[in-house]
């Protein structure tokens, strides 16, 4: 299943689920060893938006109501093996970012403030760990520099940018060239066109070890932080390091125009309902019909959990879909508990949360009264609940073996 | 107005909505003789639409129930001086092509069949204007050569291509490169980076003239039909034509994941409700208040006419939108034949048409009876149409000078 996730073309995983299975698969693939060294973010986000003709940049565009660098910030947040995102603003925006920091939880963002190039931002987030008294962002052994704009970076790219960075010194994702690319006279004719097979578009994100970068940015000209345009240049230029370079998906666009927010709402929408999480309790026949929803909801992306407690807190705290399998009577408390949760920690205040009740009735012992009590108890839940953005619903399944 | 239209940077001109005063305004501009030879354009829709992951080849998945090439065909096709437009489509999809050409009457097109390259395609659609003895395709002094999957392609750069095409034998739009481009060694490490700004990606339309590409064509290699990437590239290898090369807007871009259909949609979707056909009558007093009307609604992009006859019916079949201004009592006939205008061309099949009544009522002495009638009239009228998908308002503006 995984391997699907990862193969289709234009759907990135959520960029808010993670699976905790993610790392051991990734253990498993051949070059992939787990990450054991300190690895830091710097997301620089000064852009002013120009080209889309927007009043706000464009990485502070929302798109169902949360702001597009949120998305890019919780890409890396939910890795456990990554450490600060730094993030880097122009000074105007500071107290905005703070505010989207707060309000979408981010626990791993150190905001600092940006320079006047592109080139000068990211050097201003790298100095952001030369503070060693500073417990927030100790150095790290490899830098991942990335675009705010990009929300869509999925945990098998980055791993593999990561290790080849570590390796090689420096590393960056491509995509092939979507058109051909040609060379002009100065009086704006053609000159020559390129052969595409031998270029590649140079894409984000990119890896380096924090030494190679930090050096290549303390060597580099007034004129390479004005108008230089290559990280991956630079380490090459000042410190003759060839970096490795990783194919990576379409997924890893650049949100540029207007219509590229339509589009990352697109895809967000469709992954967020694609996925869905089973929740199928201790019971051998809860277990096996859990099974059995997998394999027939095909459509979606399914994970199968034991029970809604707190060691599945990763879960309940990305996914928006859960099925929540349970014998008679046994489990509305499960629900409810459920519930709470999502009250507490306010996962519904984006978009809604929906979870489905089934219950499978395997015999006819159970005393009506308490059906009822219970009916009526999931009922009122349910209207309550959904003032809070959770949509409750219930399946009663009549079954005998 | 134009302008406007012209540098909004993410929205084009609605690819259905023809300016009558298009064509007048280009001759005025420098450089922007009206053309006055024949102008014909090709079309390749042989494409498999692999990289989206869907069934249908990208060409032909639909955008607001209308299929995406025929956006493509319509933004030629509205233009009155380019003649045919050639579509190659691959053998199995000549049935559905046929199908699409019916059901949104083009009238312009002419289907013929693809060949196993992008290349052999586009040969095959010059090879129809070769055939003299075919009147639906006579051979034109200019051919543009476009991509299906790019909808959003306006007038004036059309012009502009055409132009250039008709004096230097070849051109081409250009874009400015989204991303650094960067060499590989054999072993996939950075080997160097492209200076950016003196390259460009060459995008869709370009134009030639006929002779220089069919010649090109003939001359060219199986090498160059199998996996050739740039028509400009033949007509600079072969004819020793370099190409005059055109600066295109952000809109040319490639519909070529499934994202970017999300995005097409949002284009289009904007562009549908931002612009509104006033019908202003002959009354002097209505043709004010559709002068003060078109300066106050400056959200929308308006053009008056001023009445809904055929002399119109450019406007009324292409536009969504309609404030249909009248005097009192007289023109609830011009209303009426308007809806039947829309019903004779299904012209709301697609997406719902607008149309607001508006009542100057000048005077008080209209007879009571008849405005009741008409109030009658106008009521069911609106209950009728709905079925139909003609949303239709009426106002009533009591006014006195």
């Amino acid at each position: 299943m995984q391997q699907e996730r990862c193969s289709s073309s234009d759907r990135p995983l959520d960029p808010g689920c993670v699976l905790a299975c993610d790392a051991e698969r990734s253990a498993d693939q051949p070059g992939c060893a787990p990450v054991d060294f300190p690895v830091a973010v710097v997301l620089p986000a000064g852009g002013s938006g120009e080209r889309m003709g927007l009043p706000a940049p464009k990485q502070f565009c929302t798109i169902l109501n949360r702001p597009l660098i949120s998305y890019t910030i919780q890409a890396f947040e939910r890795l456990p093996w990554i450490g600060t995102v730094v993030v880097v603003v122009a000074k105007e925006n500071h107290d905005l970012m703070l505010n989207i920091v707060q309000k979408f939880n981010h626990t791993k963002v150190n905001v600092v403030h940006g320079g006047t190039t592109r080139h000068r931002s990211i050097f201003n987030g790298l100095q952001a760990f030369c503070n060693t008294s500073n417990s927030l962002t100790p150095k790290p052994k490899v830098v991942i520099i990335h675009d705010a704009v990009r929300p869509f970076v999925e945990e098998d790219l980055l791993l593999k940018i990561t290790l080849a960075a570590k390796e090689q010194g420096a590393s960056g994702a491509i995509r092939p060239l979507v058109s051909t690319v040609i060379a002009t006279t100065s009086e704006g004719y053609l000159d020559h066109s390129l052969e595409r097979a031998k270029y590649r578009a140079s894409e984000m994100p990119q890896g380096f070890l924090y030494d190679v970068i930090f050096q290549a940015y303390q060597r580099c000209s007034e004129l390479d932080f004005e108008f230089g345009s290559e990280c991956l240049h630079l380490a090459l230029q000042y410190c003759g390091v060839n970096a490795k370079l990783i194919e990576g998906p379409p997924t890893l666009w650049k949100v540029t125009y207007k219509r590229d927010l339509a589009a990352a709402e697109a895809i967000i929408k469709e992954t967020l309902s694609m996925s869905a999480c089973i929740i199928a309790g201790a019971e051998a026949e809860a277990t096996e019909l859990a099974k059995t929803l997998q394999k027939n909801l095909n459509m979606m992306e399914t994970d199968v959990i034991p029970c809604a407690k707190e060691s599945n807190a990763e879960y309940l705290s990305k996914m928006r879909n859960f099925i929540h399998l349970s014998m008679t009577g046994s489990n509305f408390l499960g629900v409810l508990e459920m519930v709470k949760h999502f009250e507490d920690t306010d996962h519904a205040r984006l978009y809604p949360v929906v979870i489905v009740w089934v219950q499978l009735n395997m015999t006819k012992q159970s005393v009506d009264s308490q059906k009822t009590d219970e009916l009526t108890a999931f009922r009122s839940l349910a209207s309550e609940v959904i003032q809070g953005n959770v949509l409750l619903y219930g399946i009663q399944i009549e079954h005998t073996k």
